[in-house]
Formats: structure tokens, C-alpha cells, sequence
């Protein structure tokens, strides 16, 4: 079975705010086997959403909608719904109970407007929505002589979100064939997108069992790999099989091998060893120790550092002699060395790290251009530095769709 | 007119990837009077792009369709349309040249697969693509009766960008009724949305022929206004009064008037006044300072400052004596002024900025909750403190359609 997903609003189709619970919902359909083959936009118009109903009725087993279940005037999903399927509306008097309750423990008076929440299609089962006041409904049954599935869900991501896992996950996987579906995602830094494919790309595609789908991001290349099989046990070592070729392959430069943040792997390390880390920021100017501590907990591990964007608080705040930047310049391995030394030792800390660079878009020069970053880890009694460059255009295509490999 | 927007490709229906062109092309859409009705995505799949292009052709006055130009297999956007249009193909033979030139030029020779670049359906205006080698296309005319504008545009948002904005907008222009739209976004803080909605939807209902969007963010409220009237100057003093109404209101809390971001009117005061700023951060651990430096040229202005994370750290950076911390809690108004002073001092900075509190998720206390946070502004002589309380739940729908508020 395939999935369309609808996500309704007409705030939807301004260019402040976009639907991201379809992103959530397709990962959950995939681990069930379904594909997603279209995802639909539709503002808060009667007509149109009738239509984009009914087309998606025309080319999709599962139909999900989300949002537009609210009291107001422009919540239409449940009347456009009904409408596209030929089907009757009723006031179900359980919930509307349900609705007083819920605006009595608040001290509130239910407004009329909030009764049509109560409406149910006809046959649909009432999914109960515990972090908001209008419940989902799930519709299954033969259309047209075709096997449909019809999900009415929230639009909040939070309510989406808890609804979907306990109300529809069990439900969707009682009514689709057994898969079993194993999925393993690498994380690979410090390389460029079109080495590391040329690397991988003779191990993968002795797999044509498995997806490979290779994405390119901020700083770092994702690696997804997705295959079925006869039992969970076999799909999964197959994965397994391929995400070890591919880590044996690529060593190091893997970071993660089960999809975990670059920042959670420094906090499983950090954690492990018992150590603690400081920071000194010159061309990051706050990134670095903004993304350690995005972690919770990071407050164990993290004790704090600099932000030393001007010469003289790479002196004053991590101890780098000023005839050193007089004779290195402030982008040079010697500095960041000394910056990594320097903050380790004045916030008493396991490891110190540092990062200077010319961040651009200007300042660089023939010999230091845009891009050239110096990266320094100061331990117990021994200092790494590398050297680093960043293309200019790194960051063009951030977010967007700028890679694809895949075979299946 | 109104527009649907059809994303292409595959990797835009994976839990990874988000089609984002479409909100920058709403914009550029609504500046000229169109409104977005629907947003497709759909798969790099022939059967489906065929049905998404006639779906739109019986529904939608402009239809841009986005991505599956390139030269692969999987890049079937000319065909699909070639086919719901019914019109032919041909293969150009001087953009055909001008691809043999690109390669030429690059030393490469070209693969007959990059052929299918120069297919350009029949009667459309071929619009070059300065960053890359598949050109867009435009075509217009009657289709049933019916006036229909259809584009072909590059996926990638560096090239989508600059070949709508060279090729197509003053091509749109031409074909639509002069239009004369107005539009304002003012930016709010440190103010609850139902209190910013409750002080200003009795203005803005004065106000039936502006549009008012309310929408929530990570921290801030934004007002979207936007009028059309008989004259751009009309318009203009239109949304210019509401906007003033709204400023005279909501006073100090506005603090974008034209929808500069927080980060961007920092920038602007603190170059007109010629001052310099450095920052203590604690909970924030580096946020702040990331946010000030995002913006181009900021080292003009910040020099630096420190992560504090640790009490030692509040003392060995903005020179917090430890008995303050000891008698008052590390978040405290007290000690976010001893931050907010030493971070100024020992940066030589003519303001020293600090933020203390309680980040969460854990750490909370009766008397000090998570959210309790204090800000500390440093000048010369004089030192401003604010206490401030977030709710826990501030950032759950972050980027998601959490309110709305609109009249038209």
C-alpha cells in the first residue's frame, strides 16, 4: 500500500510556515513498508479541499489529512471528508460530554463553535486526542472496490505526533502485509560528498537488496540504508553487513553508525572517559559550544569557554601570547594550538578545543582564503591541530535537495 | 491568477528532505498579487508526474513545476508535462551546442545522457540557467479555453533563485493585471501572543482591506500586514498607518518595523551609535553569541566574550566573586549583573551583555523554575537588569503552524 499525506492550511501556503509533521509521518509509514508518493498543500477552501480529496482517494491506499479539525470557521478537513467520500456527519454525543468536561475543569464555558469537534464520519473510528481538544478519526474499508485507509489527524506536531504513535501505529501494521524492515543511517565528516561516494559506491552496489540513499548537509554526509526481508533478524544483518563494509571503508571519517547527532557522539565520549571539555571560539563566534550544549545534560561534560572573535581576547581570555599572533597571524595552526592549550588550562578543564578561520564572505586572502579553518585539541600533555578548507559554496544548498544516490 | 507550485523528486518524499523553493517562491508570488492554492510534491515517477501536472493544469492558472531537469533517468519533469499538455518535444540544437561548450570548457566531454537538457517543449521560451546546464522553461497561452502560464524550473535553490528572479518575474509581471500590494512585518518580544493579540486585534479589525497574520516563532511574534489598493502609495500609507497604530501600542516590545531579524537591528544600533558589545552566557551557552555573529560584518562590533557554564567559569571570565554566587544562586539578578559588568571590564567593551537561568529540562526548583532567566545590560555607569520566564512548552512547535490569526 501506498500513502498520500494532506496537510491542510491556509497557513500552509504563506511563505512564513511549511508542514513538517509529513517528514515525521513518512518515516513511521516507511518503517511499515508503505511508501509516501505524494504529499498535497491545500489552504482552508471547501472546494479545494473536497477535490484534493478526492484525488487523493483516486491514486493513494492510505490518505492521511492533518489539521483543520479545530472549532473555528476554517476548520473544514471533517465536512470536506465526508463530502469526497459521499458520507454523513454526526454529532457524536460521548465526545461533545467529553468537550463540556474538558472546558469545565478549566473554569470555562464551552462556546458553540466547539461542538462540530464532536463530528464523526460515518464508520470512523474516534481516535482520542489527549493534548488537545479535537479527536482524530481512522477510516478503513473497501472504496471503489479498492482497500483505502483514511486517517483524520491534528495539525499540531505535538498532538500529531502522540495521537499517530497510540492510535494509528497498531491499527496500520494490523492491516498491512507482515515487512520486516531494517534501516541503518551512517554519518560521515570531513570529506567531501563526491570522494566519499566514489568510495562507497563499489560496496554498495554489490547490495541491490538494500536502498542506499546518500545526502549531503551542514558539515556533514548521511548514509541511509533500508532493506526487507524474509525476517527482521535477516534484514537487519544484512544492513548491518553493508553499514560494516561501508565503516571499514570510510574508518574514522564515519562518526556515527545509528544516525546519532555529531554532538551526541561527543557527549557518549566525553561521558565514557570521565572527561571534561572547554572551548575557545574565534570564526564560529558561539556555534561550537551553542551545538554541545543542545544536548541535555551537556552541563556534565561542558564546562563552559570563549568566544575570542578580537586578537586581544584570544590573549586575554585564552592566554595566546600577542607576538605569536603578530607573527602567525591570528588564522594559523600555532594560534589555534595555543588557544586549545590556553582555555584548557584556564577553565581547568580535560580537553580544550579551539577553532580560528576565516569565516567569510570576506577577509580572505590569496593565502588565507575564505574557508581556511584551523581546528586545535589540547589534552593531558599533547596538542592536534588540523588544517581544514571549506568551500565557499558549502552552505549554498543547506536543506535543500542538492544530492541524491540511491539504488534499490 | 492563482499558482499551484509542484516539487520534484524522489528524495523530497524521504523523512530527510523538505521542498523549501516553494516559500520563496510564495513570496515572490504574492508580491504580484497570486496566491499559492496548492503545493504538490511528487516522485521522480512518469504516471504520477503526468497525473500531478493535468491535476494542476484543471485546477491552477500559474503552475510552476520545480526540479527533474537534470540529465538522468530519474529526471522526467519535460516528458511528464510534454505528456499532460500533449505537445511534443524537440531538441534544441543551440542550447544543445552551448552544453557541449560547458563541458568543453571544463575539459569534459559530454555524455549522451545530457542531451535530454536541450528537449524543450513545443511553442515554450527556453530561459537560460546561469548556475547550471539545465535551462528553464516558460510557456503561456490558452489550454481549454482557459489562460495558463507554465514554468520548468531547476531544483536546486541557487538556481531556481536566480533564473525565476532574471527570467520570470518581469515575464509574470507582463501577464497580470497591474497590481498595487503593500506589506509591513513588524517583530515582537518579550510579550505572551495571546497578549499581543488581545492589545492589538482591535486595531487591525478597523482595518477589513489589510490582511493581519499573527503567527508565534522561537522567541519573537510577527505581524505580517498586506493591503492592494489603487496606487502603490495608497497601499503603502495604508499598512504604514495600521503599523504605526500598532507601534504606538505595542510600544518598546515592536522591535522590527520593517522585518529586519533581532540579530540584523542589533547590528544597526549598536554601528550607529559606534559601541562595542561582549557577552556572558550561561544557559544560552553560546546561542547569543552565535545569533550576533550570524550576521556579516559583526566583528565591527562584538569582540567576543565568554561561555560561563560552571560558577568557576563566572568567575574566572566576568569576575563574579563567588560569595555573590554562593549567597544569591548562579541565577540571580545579582549575578547577572556582576556577569553583565566583568565581561564589559575585562573585554574592553563599551557593553557587556549577560544571561543566567534555568535552561531545563532538568534543574528546576518552586523557587526557580525551568524557564526563569536573567538578562543583565552593562553600559557605561549603568547596569540594566530583567527577570524573565519562559514556559516550558515555548519551543514545542517551533516552525510549525501553531497559530494564526488573519483578516482580509
Amino acid at each position: 500500500m501506498n500513502a498520500e499525506i494532506i496537510a491542510i492550511g491556509s497557513e500552509l501556503l504563506t511563505p512564513y510556515r511549511q508542514d513538517t509533521n509529513s517528514l515525521y509521518l513518512t518515516e513511521k509509514l516507511n518503517q511499515l513498508g508503505v511508501e509516501v508518493v505524494f504529499k498535497t498543500v491545500v489552504g482552508d477552501n471547501r472546494r479545494r479541499l473536497v477535490s484534493a480529496a478526492r484525488q487523493a482517494l483516486s491514486r493513494a491506499d492510505i490518505l492521511i489529512f492533518m489539521g483543520g479539525l479545530g472549532p473555528t470557521e476554517d476548520d473544514l478537513t471533517r465536512e470536506a471528508v465526508a463530502e469526497a467520500l459521499d458520507l454523513e456527519l454526526h454529532r457524536d454525543p460521548e465526545i461533545l460530554a467529553q468537550l463540556e468536561k474538558r472546558f469545565a475543569r478549566r473554569k470555562m464555558k464551552m462556546s458553540p463553535n466547539n461542538e462540530k469537534q464532536a463530528d464523526i464520519l460515518f464508520g470512523a473510528t474516534v481516535l482520542p486526542n489527549a493534548n488537545g481538544t479535537a479527536p482524530g478519526q481512522w477510516l478503513s474499508g473497501k472504496y471503489d472496490s479498492k482497500e483505502k485507509i483514511i486517517m483524520l489527524l491534528p495539525g499540531p506536531p505535538h498532538e500529531l505526533k502522540a495521537l499517530f504513535e497510540e492510535q494509528c501505529l497498531e491499527r496500520l501494521r494490523a492491516k498491512l502485509p507482515e515487512q520486516f524492515i531494517a534501516t541503518r543511517t551512517l554519518k560521515v565528516a570531513m570529506m567531501p560528498e563526491s570522494q566519499c561516494d566514489a568510495r562507497v559506491a563499489p560496496i554498495y552496489k554489490r547490495y541491490p537488496d538494500i536502498q542506499t540513499t546518500i545526502l549531503a548537509g551542514a558539515g556533514e554526509i548521511q548514509l541511509h540504508l533500508r532493506t526487507r526481508a524474509d525476517s527482521l533478524e535477516a534484514a537487519q544483518q544484512r544492513v548491518d553487513k553493508l553499514a560494516g563494509e561501508i565503516e571499514d571503508e570510510l574508518d574514522d571519517s564515519v562518526f556515527s553508525s545509528n544516525g546519532e547527532s555529531l554532538e551526541q557522539i561527543v557527549s557518549y565520549f566525553l561521558q565514557m572517559r570521565n572527561l571534561t571539555l572547554a572551548v575557545a571560539e574565534s570564526c564560529t563566534g558561539g556555534m561550537l559550544a551553542e551545538r554541545i550544549t543542545s544536548i541535555s545534560g551537556s552541563s556534565r561534560y561542558f564546562v563552559g569557554g570563549a568566544i575570542v572573535y578580537s586578537n586581544e581576547l584570544k590573549t586575554q581570555f585564552s592566554g595566546v601570547p600577542a607576538d605569536l599572533i603578530a607573527k602567525h597571524g591570528a588564522v594559523s595552526g600555532e594560534v589555534a594550538i595555543a588557544m586549545a592549550e590556553g582555555i584548557r588550562e584556564r577553565c581547568h578543564a580535560n580537553l580544550g578545543l579551539a577553532i580560528t578561520g576565516v569565516a567569510g564572505p570576506t577577509g580572505g586572502t590569496d593565502e588565507k582564503p575564505v574557508g581556511l579553518v584551523f581546528h586545535a585539541l589540547a589534552g593531558d600533555g599533547k596538542t592536534d591541530v588540523v588544517e581544514a578548507a571549506f568551500p565557499e559554496t558549502a552552505n549554498e544548498s543547506a536543506g535543500s535537495p542538492r544530492n541524491k544516490r540511491s539504488t534499490w
